[in-house]
């Protein structure tokens, strides 16, 4: 009998003892965004540690300017490659309490299978999944075929302000030959989805200037500079009304979606007429010319986040606004440099200030699409691992958003980061009465067995 | 000897008491935006009516839904035409308190001839002239050849929210054969102007939705409408860079200035360069081919007051907006019909509303252009009133903004209103350390005399 074998009965006799497990890590309220969460912070990473120790790794608590960093590992052999698992303990906010079903911080286990609380999705039960398949290896009697490191932050809520330096600060020790994260999700349910790229974002303000002060309307109207419509011309010049980018250069270097992705996701179960309801609109939005799946995964894009400039309030104020600006940011996919693109687009609105304006750029953003190849070795793993942990070959998908500790990853650890969502895509992350479905909680698991030993073979 | 040298000799020697007695005036904080200001107000308003009730008016403190009006009249004679004067008894509040070199309500007299207190020129100085010329009339031993109407009303700087049905109520009673107003300014210094046109103004606001929520930029870039573009695209196409406005039909029926007009405003004493410097900008704005003073007063505009969506906080966040807007108001000129205005707009914006959004619009306010003859009697006695009151002919000036209560006794009550600005520009109205200079005080005394002398004798 193989080892896996005996790996994935361990996790199969220890099913209650895993929710047992779960449930304890879902009662801290470690609400990262909370200043007074001290305690409860640093509890739930002192559990963490304690949990991994339980079962043989060697762990320890590390500070940031931040909340704690829980870090474990098992002992570094030179035979055998190492995986990183990344995840996070702290959790959101939540309020709106009184919209929750059951309290946020008591696990409830309902009739539909799945578990009621704060963090049963996002992050602690999918990163849990990883440290109980590490518990399977290390107690079913076999040896790891991978060296294990395990990263557990605790501010990816407040958007992991301290984890770069923190990863720069230890880089050894975080080498690895693939990253393992699950804080995504499948395609919907049953549909175990492997993402194998995201798009870049550059992220852009601009705010122009006309007279000093605010005038009215009425005494200056006529005569006087007014910003709003210069902010408003240039947001109009820079994309048509079918939704293509007009700053000059935008699109060089694009690289197009593959035949066989098209292929892929045209296989994809979607269903843009349910979602167009959902969002509220009579059909999606976008260039016509582009299936659905392109504009949303493989085509860059420009959205005003937020335009501004004088009075905004309730009723009728004759202003003459003396500054208007908009915040815009642009998503970015294989072939475009995001720097580039953030010149390419203040370029763009110097060009557009008439003489008696002024104007002030902002870039708060700048990071790359990040692709990894499906024939990677953790990409075969990944497909190999959902097929036996959840009896299904995972769908190959791309994700419109950034994920910034991925692209530091890819592009600054130079290592292939394998995306394994166990969530699912309505499981309220964020939001009140989030839950995580407990059948795919144990399927993590083995999934994430099987990773360790499809990776450990096929890196070889 | 005229009646009207025994009138001006009466205001000659009794420039102490009339000082004195602004002076009392002023040191009432009858602040119309402050709730707690009820026992000032009342106060103020009392006042007033001792002080019409001293040189023999009878004098009334008349309720509305909001702060009283005070209304003092002669005994109405039937062989005389009927001058009705408005002004407010009303202040601004005075913030910011630490910017003013005196107590606003301490009236200051500076050596450089001007008092200095909240009130001063808006419109307690300016208002007061007429009660002081009516004074003059009714103590020199002669009849005032007018009947005399005042209404000084108490809400002017919250927006006269009462006035117009306080007017309709007693209508009777408000018939004139002309409106007098002092709450305007002169050109400059030693620069009477007489105000014969003010712009109207319709002012719209129209709201776009697209999806019913706001949406993560990465998650749906591409796919989802962002209705920030759209307004985008709506503003810039309403006007050109020039300052042109694109709404078709916006410009039928504009009826230009006449020769004389544009040659009264080339004889003006303009320095647009300080304006300019003023401003802060490099030169002033808008259509090229229109003097400065046409662009100012003759030219219908279309000004963004406002316009707003998604997040305008510091920093970046990746949303798009389900709700995006812009107010927009127009100044109109006369041969423009406000609701036509209003109409236009609107088709404007819904034939630019894709199929995937919702627009809503709203109509705050439509007002037309007023413009009284420079031939009018009352204008005549105007132009005669400032020669001998202030011994110079006044210009011949228009007004960009709009003033409602004007349009209201032109087009509601069919009564034309003469404007006597007695302030200056700088006099500091709604900003700390208002003045009025005292010459002006008494020059506008000696004006509005002569108006009742000069508008009785041509009237007929």
């Amino acid at each position: 009998m193989a080892a896996i074998d005996d790996v994935i009965k361990y996790t199969e006799n220890n099913r209650d003892k895993f929710e047992e497990e779960l449930f304890e890590l879902l009662r801290f309220p470690s609400i990262s965004s909370d200043p007074d969460s001290t305690e409860e912070m640093n509890r739930c990473a002192e559990w963490l540690k304690k949990n991994f120790e339980s079962f043989g790794l060697s762990a320890e608590i590390l500070p940031t300017q931040g909340w704690p960093v829980v870090v474990a590992e098992t002992a570094k052999k030179s035979d055998r490659p190492t995986v990183l698992v990344y995840g996070h303990y702290d959790v959101q906010p939540v309020d709106p309490l009184e919209l929750w079903n059951s309290p946020p911080f008591e696990p409830r286990r309902a009739e539909n299978g799945n578990v009621y609380a704060r963090g049963a999705t996002d992050d602690k039960g999918q990163a849990f999944t990883h440290v109980k398949a590490a518990e399977a290896w290390m107690k079913a009697g076999v040896e790891p075929p991978v060296n294990l490191v395990f990263l557990i932050e605790g501010e990816e809520e407040i958007g992991s302000p301290n984890l770069e330096d923190f990863i720069r600060e230890h880089r050894e020790r975080f080498l690895a030959d693939a990253v393992l994260i699950s804080d995504t999700s499948q395609f919907g349910r049953d549909l175990p989805a492997l993402c194998y790229a995201l798009r870049g974002i550059t992220y852009m303000e601009f705010i122009v200037t006309g007279a000093k002060e605010d005038l009215h309307s009425g005494m200056f109207g006529g005569i006087a500079p007014n910003p709003a419509h210069v902010v408003a011309r240039i947001l109009a010049d820079m994309k048509d009304p079918n939704g293509t980018i007009q700053i000059p250069g935008f699109y060089d270097g694009v690289k197009a979606p593959e035949d066989w992705e098209l292929e892929e996701y045209e296989k994809l179960p979607w269903d843009f007429e349910e979602l167009a309801k959902q969002l509220g609109i009579s059909k999606l939005s976008g260039e016509r010319e582009y299936p659905v799946p392109v504009r949303k995964w493989c085509r860059p894009t420009l959205d005003i986040n937020g335009v501004y400039g004088g009075f905004a309030g309730k009723g009728a104020k004759t202003v003459i606004p003396s500054k208007a600006g908009a915040k815009v940011s642009m998503r970015l996919v294989p072939g475009q440099d995001a720097e580039r693109i953030a010149n390419l687009f203040e370029d763009f609105v110097r060009e557009r200030i008439p003489e008696e304006y002024q104007v002030e750029l902002i870039n708060y953003q700048n990071s790359p699409a990040t692709v990894i190849p499906v024939e990677h070795p953790a990409m075969q793993a990944g497909k190999e691992a959902f097929a036996k942990g959840f009896g299904k070959e995972p769908l190959l998908t791309r994700e419109g958003a950034s994920i910034p500790v991925v692209s530091f990853f890819v592009d600054e650890m130079k290592c292939p980061t394998v995306l394994l969502g166990f969530g699912l895509p309505d499981d309220n992350l964020h939001a009140p009465n989030e839950k995580f479905l407990l059948e795919d909680f144990h399927r993590g698991i083995k999934t994430s067995a099987h990773f360790l030993d499809a990776f450990a073979r096929i890196e070889k």
